[in-house]
């Protein structure tokens, strides 16, 4: 067998060859979830100018001083009520209050609200019962939003608070990378289905869009290097992933097409367990990567080369929660090997526990439906003692 | 001003009077992030009988016992190649083995596959190198999917791995929850738009979209009651979220609205700091909630009221990521109030520390574009101190 290839070696050697995905303009209000190929930053201040955030008067301060229930301070009233809807036209001169709503912005010569519970109105004034301090139930300009801030980093995954800060900038589009995938799903016994009916595909697909990317082709080939190349080919997707057919002996079909297409970069066989059949390869800046057809492999190939790779690149592809909890049995690797090892974490009286589930099985949809999470063990350690506290990354919560 | 409510017993009361939302077929394919109305468990085993992991001869392990490279056994080669799209029809005899490929099921009488490396072939006959123990190299019946596996459970959002499963079964649809949302921005300043474009809505709709449910209506109206009733009523949306027009004040034509539908259940004002405007009503079954148009109080309605609440009904309404981090200022909240404030996480000495920002202010999008997370101080705790560990829900990585 072949030499394996180190997982930090490749992601260090494979990213000067990869290009970032397309950029496309899309509608502000569909981005959610995208990855941004923009920063943006803000350009102006909320409120404009200091606003209030009570119902009450809008006075000066200085005024008001001595006020108190038991000497209520008179303040001539202008005409009228300061809304939310409007610029305030009035000035206030000294001595004067003028009625003002919740967000209205305070007049010229205002610095401060008196609430309404703490004032009375008789014969044209009001009656100030207690002090206010300068700025008191205002909003000071760029309390809400603020000139400077970063609405959205280029790379970033666009989440609510960015959509709304593309909103008040204006903004009706966002140029976001057009990170798209096409999966292949390959393999004899897959297209005939005699057995079950093929999956690993879809679980994949769920993978990607979990992730932020869209899945524009999924198909199925037979072990058939002509018929996987002229999916290549014709894919027109960011990265291509095809499952199936990795094997390092004779059922290699998806990776001798991937060969056929004298790529600039290819490695075949990682030093990871499970998943070490994978193939990554890069053509015109584009990523390849060919993984086993078996779910866990084809999860660790995820979690272990494909997350990290994009996330090099300049994605800020989502991790899953972690936590941190004993192990009830030691997991083994070999020294230089990622070891991917499923878990069922529980609550114990040690706080959380992690159960190792059949370490060998890279096939099990088992050991992803009972577990909830996975460890992930890196090249320079051999594994983690029983009792020992690891961190699991969690693909569901902990029932 | 009026009694608040405790949270607590705001969400012990409102359960009695909620339905879940309505259920709906949808295609397994389309289901993903979903919250599934089915239990579904798994029905049969993968593999359906032992099959090869690698490529080599189906044997029976009793025969090669005494194997080694010095002194090869030699046994019978039945014709022909097992690969993984047929059932195996041979039967193998003492003696003898069949060609197998990775993926195929052994034939009758085999136990374990010599790989392809350990043995040669020479005149009809196979010579194997080296022993195999009983199962070796094989993958037993319910290895990859057993029976009895939870697939997916009723209120859990659909994964991957839960996709994959209802494949494996056989299913084209699953019944899920439909989980639909009505936003309503409410405000004369909104309609109007004069200082800046309103954005809450869509924060919230973000927010919705982020926690698998669909929105399926987005509106603005003025301060109206007529014209938020009529809303309400033509709502077709399991929950009407409405934003604006809570004030305790005069300014609650929201409140009014919701209070005209005669709900059977219905609070105004919560003990929570900042968010104490929201309203909360059950009608025929189904959530209102009316919450403050600035978006970080309406955040800690969602995730203070409306996330426990889902919660609390059975559906599994997924949290953020959390991590401990040192306060580098004390967080105060009074007693009996739920706090909840907006933090910056970053690496510091003492591993993460969080850094509270503008406890006070409730409209800042500022603090959720400068910051990353937030801590909730439960009902029962007067706050945090400064250098104490605190638990951060993370609304994005951190730096």
């Amino acid at each position: 067998m072949r030499e394996l290839h180190s997982v930090s070696v490749v992601l260090r050697d494979v990213r000067r060859y990869l290009k970032l995905p397309g950029e496309v303009e899309v509608p502000v209000e569909g981005a959610l979830g995208l990855y941004s190929a923009e920063t943006v930053v803000s350009t102006f201040k909320l409120p404009p100018k200091p606003k209030s955030v009570v119902d009450g008067y809008a006075v000066r301060a200085s005024d008001v001083e001595p006020a108190s229930p038991s000497s209520p301070v008179p303040l001539k009233l202008s005409g009228g009520v300061l809304r939310p809807t409007g610029e305030a036209s009035v000035r206030l001169a000294p001595g004067e209050a003028v009625r003002i709503e919740t967000g209205a912005l305070l007049p010229e010569g205002a610095d401060a609200v008196v609430p309404v519970e703490d004032a009375f109105e008789e014969d044209g004034r009001v009656y100030v019962l207690r002090r206010v301090a300068v700025y008191e139930n205002v909003s000071l300009p760029g309390e809400e939003y603020d000139e400077g801030l970063v609405v959205v980093r280029r790379g970033e995954r666009i989440r609510p608070q960015s959509v709304a800060g593309l909103i008040l900038e204006g903004r009706e589009s966002v140029r976001v990378f057009d990170a798209t995938v096409g999966i292949l799903n390959v393999g004899d016994e897959i297209v005939s289905g005699t057995f079950f009916k093929p999956f690993t595909h879809v679980f994949v697909k769920g993978w990607f869009e979990q992730h932020g990317f869209r899945v524009q082709e999924l198909s199925l080939a037979r072990d058939d290097i002509e018929e996987i190349a002229a999916w290549l080919n014709r894919s027109g997707a960011y990265m291509s992933v095809l499952l199936g057919g990795t094997s390092m002996g004779g059922h290699d079909f998806t990776v001798r097409a991937v060969e056929g297409l004298s790529p600039e970069y290819m490695v075949h066989g990682f030093a990871v367990q499970p998943g070490k059949t994978a193939c990554l390869a890069v053509k015109d800046g584009k990523p390849i990567v060919a993984m086993s057809g078996l779910p866990v492999a084809a999860l660790s190939t995820l979690e272990v080369v494909v997350k990290p790779m994009l996330r090099d690149l300049g994605l800020d592809v989502p991790d899953y929660p972690r936590v941190k909890a004993v192990l009830t049995r030691r997991i083994t690797v070999k020294m230089g090997v990622v070891g991917f090892a499923r878990v069922r974490v529980y609550r114990c009286s040690e706080g959380l526990c992690a159960e190792p589930l059949m370490v060998g099985g890279s096939g099990s949809l088992t050991s992803l439906l009972r577990g909830n999470g996975f460890v992930i063990v890196p090249e320079g350690v051999e594994g983690y003692e029983e009792g020992e506290e690891v961190e699991v990354h969690l693909i569901r919560g902990v029932v």
